[in-house]
């Protein structure tokens, strides 16, 4: 009732701002979504938006069901990737730095594992990677729990430091393979409708990569959400499953980005509906699966730029847009307030 | 021929990146753009994007056509907004304050003129307001002459003072019917093709724009596109097409917002092709022309947020985007640099 009726307020005063109602479109939803969310547990509705050190959380992991050859890379490149992102020189570095967004990279389980001080390299590994799934289940029900444990804890660990924004990225070397194959077990499409190409696989690798997603999903009948993870999940899909459920808990919003995040995002939201309520849609991907994912999360993403990329890249992208609706809500004149004729 | 091997060299250093080919979508195009645009008469590609000192001119103007009913509001909610904006309580202003953009105000011919000594205020009227173009021409050749001289000299203005990327918006009550009767006559397409509801006016206005927009079409048949401008532009758009002119005089990119702001780049485009190369196409417009303005200019927006409030806040919303297609451009490793195996 205090939901609803907060709701309501909000929406009252966004639409006193100076425009036709409705004019500033999807700004006009995100604002609403995240002044609700900052005013629960307050006496009434936030009149200010606050955004706080906005942080980006890249997981990277390895996958056992690269063997198959459903990649246009070996698994190498994952360590070489996450190298990259401590050095500065990832596309997701250069959009942190021109949205200040800060960034931290994990190692949830890379083949290669690399030594780092950089402070914002953070290790949480469930192992040298996950078990080739197209032959058995790429982890045990123990990882799948320490994982979602792990995810929770950074998730934690950021907001206690006075981040109120969190985004997560990922890399990992056929980890596309893994997320249809989760999107497949939890929603009963066929393998075909949920495996793409990802960042740019051959005809013949497309078919070879849905027999394997049909093989992993073949052993997720019947199975829990838990199990449908340790049987063709990731080490990095688990923990940001872990993230979006302890953002949940910490009532922070999460701008979302495209098709591995989304189907974690899908699998927390599958645990935990309230996960629904904190996330906020970055980008559309292309990626054949993705439209599904977004159909069942009933979500609709701000951009579409044609990215194929991960890391995150998409949901820090967002980030401009997300300060542009709080800044609207926050500061701009009522039709009172600026004279204006309604 | 320089222009083509240039155009190769900046597709081969964005293609060295450390992603997969084009996995940076619409802001690959975008960094292409800008770096070909930065590199005229250098002797080698520029290998570094500068953005310096983004501007949104924001031209407002008032129509005669106004008193056929063709709007939701009266002519006096145009001063009334313009005194928004030189106060800072506008979308425009939240937008531009969150993404570090300058605004400047232009009154090209507004109905209730304002005094004010904001240095952001430029005074550059044309009369004070159209005429009716239901009726008769909305201007004469000479105002249409002077106004594309004043949109010129201000983008000459703003771009000796330091500024390297220029926005235009608008602020104009009746300003889509003039947009609509200039895309009507310069396409030849119809006006129920051409004429939408604006900031939402009701089936029976649309009918009543629909009917005005053709009185004033029939009027323009085998004219010139200055004519046309006469006959049913407006002073706002008028000043534009002559900033988009003078953009392209300086080699200036220019961030295009919506429907208005796009009609106006269609007939400096109509006036001088080599304009299109300078246009970055921020935002798709739900209004009813606006699809067929870009399938004229062959133009893909950045952005489709169901905005439909004009201002320039499609254009400033998509600043981050060029800031962050820079930065990749700039600084995010090649695979060589990164030793990542390609």
């Amino acid at each position: 009732m205090q939901k609803q009726s907060f709701s309501d307020a909000i929406w009252h005063r966004i639409n006193q701002k100076t425009k036709p109602i409705g004019a500033l479109g999807q700004l006009e939803r995100v604002a609403h979504q995240i002044a609700l969310i900052q005013s629960i547990n307050k006496s009434d509705v936030v009149t200010e938006i606050n955004i706080e050190q906005p942080t980006v959380l890249v997981f990277a992991g390895d996958h056992g069901v690269a063997d198959e050859g459903v990649s246009i890379a070996p698994s190498a490149v994952t360590q070489q990737m996450v190298l990259n992102f401590l050095a500065g020189g990832a596309a997701i570095n250069c959009f942190c730095r021109t949205n200040h967004v800060a960034m931290k990279v994990i190692d949830t389980g890379i083949l290669l594992p690399v030594e780092s001080d950089n402070a914002d390299f953070v290790i949480q590994r469930l192992g040298q990677r996950t078990e080739n799934f197209a032959q058995q289940a790429a982890m045990s029900q123990t990882q799948v729990e320490q994982g979602l444990s792990y995810g929770k804890s950074i998730v934690a660990n950021v907001v206690a430091s006075g981040c109120n924004l969190v985004m997560f990225g990922e890399m990992g070397i056929g980890n596309t393979s893994s997320a249809s194959a989760i999107l497949c077990a939890l929603s009963g499409r066929s393998a075909s409708e949920c495996v793409g190409r990802g960042t740019g696989i051959s005809d013949q690798q497309l078919s070879k990569k849905i027999a394997v997603v049909e093989k992993g999903v073949a052993r997720c009948l019947g199975q829990s959400v838990e199990e449908v993870l340790a049987q063709v999940g990731g080490f990095e899909i688990v923990q940001m499953v872990g993230a979006f459920l302890g953002a949940c808990e910490h009532r922070t919003p999460v701008i979302v980005d495209g098709f591995i995040v989304t189907a974690a995002a899908y699998v927390a939201a599958k645990i935990n509906p309230l996960c629904r309520d904190y996330m906020i849609f970055a980008h559309q991907s292309h990626e054949a699966g993705h439209k599904y994912l977004l159909q069942e999360l009933e979500a609709q993403p701000l951009l579409d730029l044609s990215l194929r990329l991960g890391e995150g890249t998409g949901a820090v992208l967002a980030v401009p847009l997300i300060r542009a609706a709080a800044e609207f809500y926050n500061t701009m004149a009522s039709f009172e307030e600026a004279g204006v004729t309604v």
